[in-house]
């Protein structure tokens, strides 16, 4: 066993350490004659008796240092967890200010370079997409995949992998000359109803919008009602809903009714402009299930959930989410609109095994 | 077709109605020599073109009817969906204040009781608990079903069963004498160390309590220490959690990592003394997962989620609970404690088919 100095947050290791740690085990890292180990990497080396740890001459037992250890590092026994994990199936790690850098399988520092960022986080930690979004930025500048660690109260990880992605699909959008007037709908309170049954069915059997009342008529959603609202391919004209088909004053009424309308509709035109087809994702627990193309026999691909840019991701939510898409065989993506209104970003959320 | 007459929220129907409508179908209710139709039977049977009706002398259409409809009845839109959905799949119904009541299918009002009470509400209002409690004791005391249809955004229906459920299990509490004195522990933020090794694997492998830190060590949930603590199994002696085990320092210090520890802790232990295993649930988006009798290769039953006696129901993530403990075969249970204490109200929200 190997004597090492607690200071701070540094054990230092002197003598053989090098060619004993850093040289079989890649732990820590070497300044010149000496091994500098991190909290984390001096913790696990302890449990394994590979080393001992003295503090002023004092020789510190685990719970001691476990101890000593979780006050001077923020999220120290996360950290620890995710580190003893990764290690004992086989993958070597750095140190990262926000985890770790990880090795592929069979790699090593002297051998490959890192290739994932490994972002430890306690299920209890609300994260901030603008966070979310500069370590995706970071990841990719560096070529590296972005991977979520959270720890949950069991200590249980659960590994997601982020990725920014690009939305298209095959779905046409309405032509302007097929319908030829707008086509009277009427809003009644959080839906609309198209009346006439020609249009109903070009809308809804080629386009993929709304659901039909019956054999004549044509209900549509409000994202749905302000998108062709927007392209004057209907118009509404109860008294109750401002009598006009000006769409301000339908995306005014349209939030009342649903407060996330405003978040929801770029999301929504957005897809469609993309060639995909969005329908409500109500079943899923999220504002939509997106298909690239939509026929009567075919499953949505995606399914799609807009935030705001303040969003807070809260991780039991997220947890959810991603469940729910996975167990249904979709893509669990979110969608921000950009605040100058040229587009959207979408970030995917993939559950993976590390 | 037949002629009726709008007065406010009733149509009225004469002559033949009674036997036409009311014998052959059971619409309305028979008022001396006359018929009442309520709106949602009005639309429905103007579209199946079996009446006319007719305002001060005027015949509405349908799509005046509709909108007049839902300017005077709450909701007029998502019951008419209902309403025909159940009416074209073989089921007679009466009108509700919250719905309808139902009648089996191959009953109807002059040969059974009606069994069900149906509540229709839209994905997007929010559903007080105390409101759902008050519609399960009317259902209770009627003996009938209490069945919720949430009507999405494109008019598709969910029908979810509520049901108040009883919890117990079989696995054994601890007994105070199995342990001499409280084990060693210590409050590392959000979750605690058991140091001594014996303890550690009674508490682990015959009442699965924590996970294992590694061979020797086993760690804790927050809920997990504070009913280990309470029952004077374990003491806290690390400095900065009150060194002491003191219950309710300790509950100060749970519910300031874990805002829900207040709820969480009461049906933890509500759980444990019912004989359940409760681990956490935070994969699938809930607060525990819970176990009749915890074995290594068992799938938890339950999944258990805390509310306050304030909790409004967020139908979208309603449904995403619900979908998910589905895909997984498990019930999906909300909890919530009682005010003075004495135990923990237990709801389960089923999906069904109707």
């Amino acid at each position: 066993m190997m004597n090492c100095e607690l200071h701070d947050d540094t054990i230092t290791a002197g003598g053989d350490a090098v060619s004993e740690l850093y040289d079989r085990g890649f732990y820590g890292r070497v300044k010149g004659e000496t091994l500098e180990l991190s909290l984390v990497e001096g913790a696990y080396l302890l449990y394994r008796k590979k080393i001992e740890i003295f503090s002023d001459g004092t020789a510190i037992d685990f719970k001691m240092f476990f101890e000593i250890a979780s006050k001077r590092l923020r999220d120290f026994e996360l950290r620890y967890i995710v580190f003893k994990d990764l290690r004992e199936r086989g993958y070597y790690t750095k140190m990262s200010p926000i985890g770790f850098r990880l090795y592929p399988r069979g790699g090593h520092p002297t051998k490959t370079r890192a290739h994932i960022f490994v972002y430890v986080v306690s299920e209890r930690t609300s994260l901030p997409l603008q966070h979310l979004i500069r370590e995706l930025n970071r990841a990719e500048n560096a070529r590296k995949r972005l991977i979520l660690a959270i720890v949950d109260e069991e200590s249980d990880i659960t590994f997601y992998e982020l990725k920014r992605v690009t939305m298209s699909g095959e779905t046409a959008e309405p032509a302007a000359g097929e319908i030829k007037a707008p086509a009277v709908a009427s809003l009644l309170n959080d839906r609309t109803i198209i009346w006439d049954p020609e249009v109903s069915n070009l809308l809804h059997n080629k386009y993929f919008f709304g659901k039909k009342l019956d054999e004549f008529r044509l209900q549509l959603s409000l994202v749905e009602s302000g998108y062709l609202l927007d392209r004057q391919l209907i118009r509404i004209d109860n008294a109750d809903a401002n009598a006009d088909t000006d769409t301000s004053a339908f995306d005014r009424c349209a939030s009342e009714t649903e407060p996330a309308y405003g978040l929801k509709y770029p999301v929504y035109s957005d897809l469609r402009r993309s060639g995909l087809v969005a329908k409500t994702g109500f079943k899923f627990g999220t504002h939509f299930r997106v298909y690239k193309q939509f026929k009567s026999d075919t499953h949505s691909e995606y399914l799609v959930h807009t935030i705001p840019p303040d969003h807070q991701f809260l991780l039991p939510e997220l947890s959810r989410a991603v469940r729910i898409s996975n167990s249904v065989h979709k893509r669990m993506i979110f969608g921000r609109p950009d605040a100058d209104g040229s587009g959207v970003c979408y970030i995917e959320f993939e559950w993976i095994r590390l």
